[in-house]
């Protein structure tokens, strides 16, 4: 007899996922399935797609298997209060009821939303690079800089439910325009797409964060001090956070934070560098230990770690 | 028969205080006694000035009344898992286990220490300008910047209580060396001197925030500039906060809080025209209701409000 499962969905600017997620943070194999979102999606068609992938997913449901409840990440921003969503690229839906649709669609099962990125750190904490760890910010970079805060081992309190928004926290001595509407935020710097940006008006000719990442290999020097720019902007910004909410662990995952080896240590020196507070300095700056299943894992603790939320 | 007591104790960086509180957050006539700190002051002679203060505001115990605890608040770092404190202006105390001394000078009464930014935001959220949010930053802005979190209503938690440090949370465009070791912390722009220093950079003759409060007063081009420059950079590094912790409210205060009545409004501008996000623009900026006795009402209230730490 298998326990009880979860109903996982994240819905992304992009795309977005189901799955089933077990008791133990795993994906039901053949329970997973994707559809595509993005701006030139209708809401009909979004709703149409969701419910077409979370039928398929209930399909996977192994034989005698029960479902504990729906949980659903969901790129920002959202409204708890209200329990809906207004993913910023996908234009379409403004202010959704999407917890609503959701629970159409599973009648009599419980429903949890949360921001995509506090998903990220529950999974993180659950099953990945946070576990153990009290004060917990998850961060993704990658087309964007986004994240999850945990402290003392439960998300962080929040009306609306938008904290975490470590991207558009400001970094001195930076005041290139951010998509936020502000001046100097760690994403206009340190995003995949703004670091390229930067390396290109440096001289830089290649197109992606890919090439970037080949580029610092070789040792290209624009390459260098694009990598170099964005790690120092992401310790710094750490140390504000820290700062404002004693941090013990930060773990960093998204593509772009692959794009070397060298970024995370360029980040514990420049959160080094930052301040001769102890209670900074000791932040442990770590590799998220995910995959890419981390955004429906974290879907999945929403009802599997009631606990933590 | 009175109710039970709070014997509070403020230790900063230039003055200790101590005081009775009762349970509805008031002082006990003729129990706040004042000792000094500071950098030249050995640790003998602090310990010394602490027991001075307590045993005079134990004197004024009216009649029949019981102490239910004692709390402290201090300027930090503090380390809570030790009990220890090591005010970064008084050289004296280094890891020095303030929480064990007041322990031995009330024997058998139980003895909360905290960081001072925390217990006034503790105040202000109990009886002041914080009441009723859930999310909320209580802030001065004096000598130094300083601050203290509460997240639903409750102290953030933190390993080491050291949350709550808004002043070093940097601000976009500035570079600004801190005394933290940073560079570009909000502390570095807007708290009273360096405001002055700024001013003093530009042309202004003064030497005080009063004087730079009496100079933009009378329109000085200079004064104004300094007071926008502080007030801009208080509303951008809320932004940040906010984009983290989804804030409910910010409560300002401290001496240079009052520089201008217009220093919040500009504050609030800033915030508005930072962020497109409805979560961050929400954010409420209001002064400060408590007078003085802030920091020794939030020392009694780790005792008086235990379920709010």
């Amino acid at each position: 007899m298998p326990g009880p499962l979860a109903l996982a969905l994240d819905f992304g600017g992009t795309k977005l996922e189901t799955a089933l997620i077990d008791s133990d943070g795993a994906l039901v194999p053949g329970s997973r399935h994707r559809r595509p979102t993005g701006p030139a999606a209708t809401s009909d068609e979004l709703a149409a797609r969701v419910a077409e992938a979370i039928r398929a997913s209930l399909d996977a449901m192994p034989v005698g298997a029960a479902l504990a409840g729906a949980g659903i990440g969901a790129a920002g921003p959202v409204d708890l209060a209200e329990g809906t969503v207004s993913p910023l690229n996908v234009p379409a839906w403004r202010g959704y009821p999407l917890a609503g649709l959701v629970s159409s669609l599973v009648p009599g099962v419980p429903v949890t939303l949360r921001i995509d990125g506090l998903c990220i750190a529950l999974a993180e904490h659950w099953i990945g690079a946070g576990q153990g760890a009290g004060n917990f910010l998850g961060m993704i970079v990658s087309t964007g800089v986004g994240g999850g805060l945990l402290l003392g081992g439960r998300a962080a309190p929040g009306t609306t439910g938008n904290g975490g928004h470590i991207g558009h926290v400001e970094v001195g001595g930076h005041d290139e325009p951010c998509a936020c509407g502000g001046r100097g935020c760690l994403e206009a710097i340190a995003s995949g797409p703004n670091s390229v940006a930067w390396a290109r008006r440096h001289g830089f000719t290649g197109a992606t964060g890919e090439d970037l990442a080949a580029a610092y290999a070789a040792g290209d020097a624009v390459a260098r001090a694009a990598v170099e720019r964005a790690g120092t902007a992401l310790g710094r910004t750490i140390g504000s956070a820290a700062n404002l909410v004693d941090l013990d662990r930060v773990a960093i995952g998204g593509g772009f934070s692959r794009v070397s080896p060298d970024l995370l240590e360029i980040a514990r020196r420049a959160l080094a560098d930052r301040s001769d507070f102890g209670f900074v300095r000791r932040v442990e700056i770590v590799a998220s230990a995910l995959s890419d299943e981390g955004p429906l894992i974290g879907a999945g603790a929403l009802v599997h770690r009631p606990d933590r939320i």
